[in-house]
């Protein structure tokens, strides 16, 4: 049975990869399963329909038979703990492998979703330059403490997972701020992430969508 | 083997149970495995000691034999994949509770923490009030959503899952806002969490810890 993700019609970023589709779209080529998607604009994405699949009426979910699911870290353990690739076998190191999956979304994502957010829509309020120096002040110590723990390794443990995809799909919203610069390990981890052949697979099935979206017409995006 | 975790020795909520070894210490409560606590003082987990265990220097850690992780998700998802009680057998619903974990963490939790963090430690900035409100709108939504897709449901999917427990210690922190009585489904979720015998022993474990550190003297938490 062929899964089905949705992602969006025209993505907001313009097609550098940042949507959440992106992440199960990588972890669909890194274990070679084909998949299906349906692109949805943003009206759609708050109607009844989709708010059926996904009661937060976000991108991207999953249909696979009577089995509909979102959240992209969800879906990325899904089709880890159903294909090898992406989770090692030993029990201990498999249980590492999704610690890092909810550490990549739950303490490294939120402070970097922050100064995109503040960037994006804060920069009119009084203090802006303060403001962003405090969540950058918030994202380095994240950066910081990450590359601590990476020191001279490849990949946060061992062989590459579901972590490493997760993490690097984080730390990839930094990019053009220069804080990946600061941390030359890190920056060179999301390039070893950025290398794979599955990585760049996906990274062009998102971006033709967008640009099949600008050749459809309709407004230009935001920027 | 009992498994140790780590907790604040004096937790800054002041012992009504918003720390994250809450949620691990609920989930093992749940399925009746006992577990032994480590205290640690602010300043020891910024140590070289409890950075080997966790990276960000935070509590909860897990420690069972070779096996340390940290996350709290993490850690109640390794303990729901080793005992039932918190993930059903069905491999649709089993994948379904572990996706309402994600959603707790990824998607109900960030506004929630925006919303604590600004009261703490914005309020004697300029638009104050606005960005109260701003945060408080981004929340509202979620809680919106939240409660849509609750409907008359007692739990999100079915029996108690590790995504309820989750999902009830977010919205926990919401207490006193106000903002849980605007939706008296979502109110009544969270009660249906508290009344549960396994998260009333939790939190009284949890509790015992604030009052002992109050005892052993030094000075006064921070409200």
């Amino acid at each position: 049975m062929i899964p089905v993700i949705t992602a969006f019609e025209r993505s907001p970023d313009r097609g550098r990869g940042l949507a959440r589709d992106m992440r199960v779209r990588w972890a669909l080529e890194e274990v070679g399963q084909p998949y299906e998607v349906r692109l949805l604009s943003f009206p759609e994405m708050k109607q009844p329909a989709h708010l059926a699949l996904h009661p937060f009426g976000q991108i991207p979910t999953w249909e696979e038979g009577d089995l509909v699911l979102f959240e992209s870290g969800a879906i990325v353990l899904h089709v880890a703990q159903h294909h090898p690739g992406l989770l090692p076998d030993d029990p201990d190191a498999r249980a590492r492998a999704i610690m890092w999956m909810f550490a990549a979304l739950g303490t490294v994502e939120p402070p970097i979703v922050d100064l995109s957010m503040t960037r994006l829509f804060e920069r009119k309020e009084p203090r802006y330059a303060r403001r962003v120096h405090a969540v950058e002040t918030r994202t380095r110590q994240r950066l910081t403490e990450l590359s601590a723990r990476l020191g001279s390794a490849a990949l946060l443990d061992g062989a590459f997972s579901g972590g490493d995809l997760l993490m690097v799909t984080v730390l990839l919203r930094l990019e053009g701020t220069g804080l990946l610069e600061e941390h030359p390990r890190i920056d060179a981890y999301v390039a070893r992430g950025r290398e794979r052949p599955a990585f760049r697979r996906a990274f062009d099935a998102q971006h033709a969508v967008f640009l099949d979206s600008l050749h459809a017409g309709g407004p230009p995006p935001a920027d």
